[in-house]
Parts: structure tokens; C-alpha cells; sequence
């Protein structure tokens, strides 16, 4: 059995959740709820980073971060399923999993500001500095949503937009509008995400 | 032509140009000085997330982050080489890059901490947070560290060890002398090391 550290509001370890759905190898994974900011959660042990997602192997190695987990979940499945084997459907999936992935650094980053700093240590430059980021990135996607068929470049897409849903009280969506339909057809069409959306 | 978006002090765009020396390939790249901060810098136009290193491919698509980067130059080059192909192998390279990729993450957050935040705006909290990050990964490669062949693992490794040389005066080599001797062993055998070192 493999065992999953992850926490529900992850954008990162929803994508290995979805992934690993779509992959059909979800069973085989136990999913542990994981806190990074109590010094005894085992994780730090685990991942001296003591960053989620981790997946613990079973023979005393753990695997990090999601994007490693994510290509070993898709070897265990065969290979080339959620992450393109073909090199130009490879490189744009990975390119866009980038994209998307830096996208939550950056909202994360927003989140943690306001979590991990008392009010007066906050900075309007660095949260200015991490919602351009946000903002450049919604709006280069808004000019040309995805294609379908990107694999974990589409999971990461989702999975950012839901964070963006989940502690940015879904603003993005009022200027998004071709971002939207693509949520939802995403969504519809992969049962998976709303299975693992936070509670 | 090969156009590569980075700045010599960038951890990861060291780990982009060792590996492109590795795989054969540095000739084909044209190397662009860039700067993150200036808003006028074609790196945003170029990867919304305004981060180096970037890789214009010459067709109008950016390739990036750097492990996208360094994955496709190892296509360049044939495949399975700085990045194995063989999955035990595989997955320890890249979970070995992963922690020196975060162990680096964590190192800038420090740096920036100063460099884009006014005095007052700083925060011993989330300084000590990323200096614990680093402390345990630097404490977890000192009793084991990695075994030679393990491709952009091993790269990854020198590239974090060299930017807490340049922005942290080195002072990790005190405690940690396994990973000094690791670090001559490898700039020995990887004059690429040298080469790239930031001036």
C-alpha cells in the first residue's frame, strides 16, 4: 500500500489525487491528512522540506513533489498515460503542469503572507509581485485555454483554478469567462475533480 | 537557435547550462542575460510567471521551468542521459532534484526577504520557516549523500550547494563536510561546474 501525505486544500496533492484516479491506481493508495506547519507531523522527517504532497513507498523511501509523484503514479499505470509519451505532447503537458504549478506558488505565497507573518510584517510589494504573476497567467490562458488531451498539463490547470476558487473566493471567473467553460468541461468530463475538491 | 532567458546568479538556470555542457547541446544555446525584476524585460512577456530560467525554442513557444528545461534537452540529446531512463534510477534523480530544487526555493525566499521587502516588513517567523527547510535537507544529504550517476540529481545538488556559497558565504560547508568532499568530487569530474560558477 502506498500512503499519501497530503492535506484536502492542497492544489498539489489534488493533482496527484486526480491523477491517480484517472490512473486507476487510486485504490492502492491510503491518503494520511498531513500538517506542515506542526513541528511533530512526521512529514518533516519525511520530506526535510516538510512540504505535501509526499507518497511513502512502502520500503522506507518517500517520493516528492507532486510533479515526481505524479510521473511514478503514471509509470506504475504503464507509462505515457496523464504525462504524454509522444515529445511535443510531452513537452506542451509538462510546460503547462509548470505554468499552473508556479501559478499556486505564487497564490500560495498570497495565502501564506497573511498565515505565517504577524500584520505588521506583511509587504503590498511582494503580494503585488505574486498576484502579477497570477494575473499574467490567467490572462494568457484566457487568450488560449488548453486544448483537451493535455494530461497532467489540464489536471494542474484545474486543480489551480480550484485554489483560486478555495481561498481567492473565485474572482477569477468574473474576467475568465473562456477559463469558466473550460472548468467545466474539464469538470464534467472528469468525475475525479469534484471528488477531491476541499470541503 | 537556442535562446536561453536566465542570470548567472540563478541557481536554476546553472542547473539548465551544466546539464546543456553535459548533453552536447551548450552550442546550440544563445545565452540572454534577464532580469525579474525589471518590468520591461521580455521574461514576462515570455513566461507570465516572470521566472528564469526560460527557453525560447525559436518557433515562438517558451519552454520553462527549468525541469521542463533540462527534460528537453535530454530529448535533444537522445534521451535517458543526464536524466535516466531505467525507473530506479529515474525516480531517484528526480526526487534527488526535487529536494535541491526546494532546498534552493527555500534559500531565495530568504534572500528576497531583504531584497524585496523594506526593513520593517520582515518576518523572523518565515525566516527561520525556509532556514528550517534548508537546515534538514542539508542535515538529511549529509548522512547519506547521493551516490555518483545520478544524472540532474547530482547537478541539481552542486547548483544548491554553489548559490549557499554565493548568497550564504558558504557557511553550511562548517558542518557539513561529507557534502564538501562531495561537492570537490564532482566540480573535479564536471568542469561545467566551474564554468558556470556566478562572477
Amino acid at each position: 500500500m502506498l500512503k499519501l501525505r497530503s492535506s484536502p486544500a492542497s492544489p498539489f496533492g489534488r493533482k496527484v489525487k486526480i491523477a491517480a484516479k484517472l490512473l486507476g491506481v487510486f485504490e492502492r493508495i491510503e491518503v494520511v491528512a498531513t500538517s506542515t506547519t506542526e513541528p511533530d507531523d512526521p512529514i518533516r522527517a519525511l520530506n526535510p522540506l516538510g512540504k505535501i504532497p509526499a507518497l511513502e513507498l512502502g520500503d522506507g523511501a518517500t517520493l516528492f513533489d507532486s510533479r515526481v509523484i505524479v510521473e511514478y503514479l503514471d509509470h506504475l499505470a504503464g507509462g505515457g498515460r496523464v504525462i504524454p509519451a509522444e515529445p511535443e505532447e510531452r513537452f506542451a503537458a509538462l510546460r503547462l503542469q509548470a505554468l499552473c504549478d508556479g501559478l499556486c506558488d505564487a497564490a500560495l505565497l498570497q495565502v501564506y503572507e497573511f498565515r505565517m507573518r504577524a500584520e505588521g510584517e506583511r509587504s503590498q510589494n511582494w503580494l503585488d509581485l505574486q498576484a502579477g504573476k497570477v494575473t499574467r497567467t490567467l490572462a494568457a490562458l484566457e487568450a488560449s485555454p488548453p486544448p483537451v488531451g493535455q494530461g497532467i498539463g489540464e489536471i494542474a490547470l484545474a486543480c489551480a483554478l480550484g485554489y483560486l476558487d478555495l481561498r481567492f473566493e473565485g474572482r477569477w471567473r468574473d474576467e475568465h469567462p473562456r477559463l469558466v467553460t473550460w472548468l467545466d468541461a474539464f469538470a464534467a468530463a472528469t468525475p475525479a475533480y469534484a471528488e477531491t475538491a476541499p470541503h
